[in-house]
C-alpha cells in the first residue's frame, strides 16, 4: 500500500490534531476501508469541546468520526459479501453478538458495544479504517459516498420514527430543526405522515425545514411548554399523534407531552439535562407514552433502501465540505452551527 | 323536499331495476345524504350476476352500492359534527357498538355489522340515503366526491397494508393488478415501501400498475405458483418482505407463500374457492404468517388524510362514468371488466 | 317495586349523607340493578375529603361508588344477554361509542366517558342503580358479589400489566403495596411473572403482599430513588424487566426508572404531584419506556375469567364490611387506611 | 482427562451405533461439556428410521441428540460467565450472528444455523460435547439435569405460545397431546390461559394431559375437521382465542381454523404433509391468523426461569430412562411411542 494513515485524533479536551497512525489490517470477518466521506456530528464536536458526554469521558487519545463511508481496500478472512473496490457505508457500532440484547434484536442496548468515537473506541476520521464486514453496507452505484455517510443520522431518524410508530396518515410534531430534526422530518414523511409540524427558535432553520418538506414550521419564542403546545395544535388543526423531540430542552419536552394526543407517543431523541421537570400526570392519564432512543438497531438497511429508491433525499443536508487535512477548520465550522451538516472528504486527492 | 328517490334495486339474481323508493328520514345520530358518487365494486356485480357471495344470499330486493359519497341534506337528533351542505364520504358498515369486537377496536369482525349492499342490508346507490353520522367523514373542499367514494377501496388497501406491516424500506409483492391490487400498490408506496412488484395475467393491467407507481410488473403466464415466485424473486432481486394477494387464485396464493421471505407476511385480500391447497410446511417452517382481511376498521380517517394531503392519487382509478339513470349500462360496463373503476353519479343534474 | 332507594350522596366536600332518591328505570339497552357489594376506592374517599381530583371538581351532589356488583332487577328494551335475577359485575365507565377512541379499542380515553362517581356522574353506592347492559358482566354461580365488585381494581391491574407487557418469565417490580399494588402483584403472577419484588414504606403492607405471593418484599426507608433501585436489584438479583409504579411518589417513580432494565417498561399507575423530576436521560438512553394508564379498556372479561378460573384469588383483599346504612363508618374506616379494601353491602337484609 | 467419548452415531438410515469419538476441545467462546441428560425427540427417531426430514438428508455419519444438559468440563478462551463444574442446559442451535435475522432477534430463521443433529451437524448424545458458551445456560442447584434437557421442548412451547399471543384469560385449544402438545399446555397455563382444551385420538394421552392441567380433554374420533371444531366449541363453551396445532394432521389443521374465534390465531407447531387443503376463505374473512413456528429464539432463558420458579413442572414428562450404553433400547422404546419422553443419561456411572 505504501501509504500513510492520517487520522484526526482528539488528544484531550480541546486538542484535536492530525496524526500519522499505522494502517490497520483487517482481521477475521473484517474489512479495511479507504475512507471517503465522514460527517461531523454534534457529539464529535462535544467531545472536542468538553472532553466528555455524560459518563463517557475521553481519557486517552481517540480518533473522532462515526458518520462514514469509503471503499473496501482489503478484505479479511471469512468475508464473502464484500470485495476490494466495493463502496460501502459503515454502521459505526459493533455489538458483542453474545448477550440477550444482541440475540433479541436490540443490539443498540448491548453493554459491550464498540461504537466509533465513543471513548475509548477510535472513530473513522482517517485515511484508513478497519471495521466488522457485516456492518458495512455496499452502496449501489447511484448512491454517493456522502449519502452513504448520511445513513448514520438517517438511521437515527428511522429508529426514532419506528419507535414512535409513525405511519400513513400520522400527524407528527418534530421539536427542533437541527440535523436530527430534519432527518426525522424526512423519515416521517417517507413513512406516510400526512402532516409534519416542526418547531425551532431559529427561523433560518425553520426555512430549511420547510424546503425539506415540513408542512408547518412553528417559531418558538417562549420557554412556556404549554403555550408552544397550544401554538402547535392551532397550527396543525389537531393534536399530533406523535411527537419526536430532538432538542433535549426541558420546555420542549413539556411541549411534547402537552401537545401529543391522548394515546399517542412522545419519542425523546435530543438529550439535555440529566433530570428535568415532567408534567407526568398529564402524560400518564392521557396514556401518552414516553420512549427514548439510543442510537439505532437494524436501521441501516432501511435507511439505505430509502435513499437508493429515492424516497428520501438527504443531499441538501450537506452544506459544508472540507478535506481531511482541513479537519480543524471543519470542526470550527461545525461548532459555529452554520449550515446543517459538515462533511470531511478523507480520500487523498480531494478537498 | 318534494323530491323522488330513484334507487338501484336488485330484485333478484340477474334482475337489477331502478325503482322509486320513499326518501328515508334520519333518526337519532343519523344524517340523510343526497348521494353524489357511487363506485361499482366487484361484489355489487357478483350479487347481480350470481345472487349471492358465499353464505350471503339475496333473498329479498336490495339496493346496491357501498362505495359512496354525497352531501348532507338533513341532520338527525344528536348530530353535532355535521351540518346540511357538508360533503361527506360514507363508510358503509355500521357495527353494533356493544360487542367485544366493537369495544376492542376490530369492529369489522362484529357479528351484527350492517353493511351496505350485503344482504339483507340496503346499499346507497340511490338519490337519497340515511347513514350513521359518525361513519360519515367530512371532505375538505379540495377532495372531490369521486375521491370520497374511492375512500372505500382505498380503506381496503390501508387495512391490508397495515395487517401486512408494510413500512419504510419494505419490498412488497402485490398479486393481481385489479382495482384492489392497485389501491394496495398505492398504499404500500405511501407507507414507504422501497419497491413494489405486481403480478397479473393481463399485460394491460400491468401497464396501468406501472403508470401508478409499480416498480416491477410481472407478467404471469403459468399456473405453477413456485415458478411465478422464482420470477418475482429474480425481478425484485430478493424475496419480498410482504405479499398482498389480491386475486384469490390458488396458484397466486401459492406464489405468495413461496415468494415471501422467511419471517415475512402474506396477506390474503382476494377471495377465491373456499378451500385450496396450501404449501403449509413451507410457510410454517419459514414463519411466513398468513393473514386474511375482512373489510377494514379505523381506516377511513387514514384514507381520507392520505388523499387530502396528496400522498396518494386515486383519481386515475376512475375510467368510466354514468348517471344514476344509466345504472344498468354502468353495471354492464363493470361486468365486462373494461377500465378500472366505474363511477355512478347520483345527483339529479349529472350524467 | 314499592321500595326505597337509599343512596350515598356526597353533597359537597366533606359532607356525605344517605338520601332517598327515586328508583331509576332502565332505558333502551340498560338494566336496573339491585346493588349488592360496592368497594370503597381511594378516589371515593378523596372526593369526600377534598371535593376534587385534579380537574374533576364536585360542583353538585353526586352519589359515590364505582366498584360494584348486584342483581339485575329490571331489564330495558333491547337487552338480550341479561335477565332479571342475573348476578352481575358492573364496569363503571360507559363511553360515547362514536369517537375514534371508542372505535379504535381504547374507549378508556373517550372524551365523553360517563364514569361512576367522577363528577358530575352519579355512582352506584345505592339500593338501586341503572347501567348500560353491555357493561354488566354476568357472574358464574361460584363467583361472589364481592369478587364481582373487586373486578374493578383487578381490571386496573390487568390494564397496567398488559401495558407493561408482563409475560412468562418476567421479573417484575411493583412499587407500593396498597390495594392497587396488590392487584398488580396478583395479575403479574397470573401472567407468568417469574419473580415479583414489591416495595412499601409500611412493613405491615409488605407482610400482606408476601402472603399474597410477592417473592421479594422491599422495605423502603429512604427518599433516595436510586438507593431503593439498588436495593431492589440486589434483592431480585437483576434489574426488573418491568416496573409497575403504584404510589405516585416522586422518589418511587425515580426508583422505577433507575431499577428497570434497559429496554424495559415503567408503567405509572399511581398518581402524585402533577409535575415531578424525572431522570429522563437515564430513561431515554436505556430505552426504558414510560407508560401511564387511565382506568382500563377491555379488561373486565379478562378479570372475570381469571377470578372464575381460580387463577387469582382476590378474596383476601376484603378486610372490612359494612351495610349501606353504615356508609359513613365505612368511609371513616377506609380513610384511616386500616386493612386493604372496605366493602359496603347495599342489599336490604345485610350488614 | 484420560477418558473415552462414546457417541451415538447414526451411520445411515436405520443404522444407529455407539462409537468412540475423540473428545472435542473447546475453541474460543466455547465450552466442553460432560454430558448428563439427553432426551430423545421425534426428529431423532425420524432421522434414524427414515434418514431424512424434508430437505434435510443424512448423507454422512451424524451424532444424534439435541435435548441436552451436562456439566462444564473445560472452558475455552474468552468465556467468562461459566466455569468448570457448572451444570448447564444446552440450547442446541448456534446461528451465524452476522445476518439480518441474527441481528433482528429472529436467529431461528438464520440460514447458516448450526443445529445439533440436523444434518450435517453432530448432536450431543455422547460422553463429551463442545458448544458455544453463550448458548449454555447455568442451572440453579434445584433444577435437575433432566429438567435442563427438557428446556428444549419447553422452549418450543414458549415460542409457540408467544407467537400465538396467549395471555391472561385466553381460551386455548391445543391439538395433539404428545410431548409437544403437553409442553404447549404447560406454557399456556403458565401464561395465564383461563381454560385449555386439548384434542387427541388416544385417550391415554388425554388422561395424561388432564393430569398435567388440561381443563377439557377432547377425544377425536373422526377425520372431519369441522365436526371436531364443533365438539371443541361445545366443550369449551366458546371458540378458543388461540389454537396451537401440534399434530400436523390435515383434519386437525382444519379443526384449528374452524374452531378459532374470529380475530384469533392458529399456530402450526406440528408438521405433516408438505401441502394440505386449507379452508382459506373461512380463515381469511374471519381474520384468523395462521402462523408457523420454526424451533425458537430467545426462549431458553424464559423456559429456565419458568422451571426454576416452579411455574411449570416438566418432571412428569419423563417416563423412561436409559444409560448412554442402552441408546438403542432407548430409541426402540421411543419409536414404540410408549410413555412421553425417553431420557438418556450419558454420565459414566449411571443407568
Amino acid at each position: 500500500m505504501g501509504d500513510t494513515n492520517i487520522s484526526a485524533v482528539l488528544l484531550e479536551k480541546g486538542n484535536l490534531k492530525l496524526e500519522e497512525r499505522p494502517i490497520p489490517k483487517p482481521g477475521k470477518n473484517e474489512v479495511q476501508i479507504a475512507m471517503h466521506s465522514v460527517g461531523i456530528c454534534g457529539s464529535d464536536v462535544h467531545y472536542w469541546v468538553h472532553g466528555a458526554i455524560g459518563d463517557f469521558v475521553v481519557r486517552a487519545p481517540m480518533i473522532l468520526g462515526h458518520e462514514a463511508s469509503g471503499t473496501v481496500s482489503e478484505v479479511g478472512e471469512g468475508v464473502t459479501h464484500l470485495k476490494v473496490g466495493d463502496r460501502v457505508a459503515i454502521e459505526p457500532g459493533v455489538p458483542c453478538r453474545f448477550c440477550d440484547y444482541c440475540k433479541g434484536g436490540r443490539y443498540n442496548l448491548c453493554h459491550e458495544m464498540q461504537f466509533c468515537a465513543t471513548p475509548p473506541v477510535d472513530g473513522s476520521l482517517a485515511r484508513y479504517y478497519v471495521h466488522a464486514a457485516d456492518f458495512c453496507y455496499k452502496l449501489p452505484d447511484h448512491v454517493s459516498y456522502e449519502e452513504g455517510a448520511l445513513l448514520e443520522p438517517l438511521s437515527v431518524g428511522v429508529h426514532a420514527c419506528r419507535r414512535a410508530g409513525v405511519t400513513i396518515g400520522s400527524k407528527v410534531l418534530v421539536c427542533g430543526a437541527g440535523p436530527i430534526g430534519l432527518v426525522c422530518l424526512l423519515v416521517a414523511k417517507a413513512m406516510g405522515a400526512a402532516q409534519v409540524a416542526i418547531t425551532d427558535i431559529d427561523t433560518k432553520r425553520l426555512e430549511v425545514a420547510k424546503q425539506m418538506g415540513a408542512d408547518f414550521p412553528v417559531h418558538v419564542t417562549t420557554r412556556d411548554g404549554r403555550e408552544v403546545a397550544d401554538q402547535v395544535v392551532r397550527t396543525l388543526g389537531c393534536n399530533p399523534d406523535v411527537t419526536v423531540e430532538c432538542s433535549g430542552a426541558e420546555p420542549s419536552v413539556q411541549t411534547g407531552i402537552f401537545a401529543t394526543k391522548s394515546g399517542g407517543v412522545l419519542v425523546l431523541v435530543g438529550l439535555g439535562p440529566p433530570t428535568i421537570n415532567i408534567p407526568i400526570v398529564n402524560a400518564a392519564v392521557r396514556e401518552v407514552d414516553i420512549r427514548g432512543i439510543f442510537r439505532y438497531a437494524n436501521c441501516y438497511p432501511t435507511a439505505l433502501s430509502m435513499v437508493a429508491s429515492g424516497q428520501v433525499n438527504v443531499k441538501p443536508l450537506v452544506t459544508h465540505r472540507f478535506s481531511l487535512e482541513q479537519t480543524l477548520e471543519a470542526f470550527e465550522a461545525s461548532k459555529k452551527g452554520e449550515g446543517i451538516k459538515v462533511m470531511i472528504h478523507c480520500d487523498k486527492n480531494k478537498a
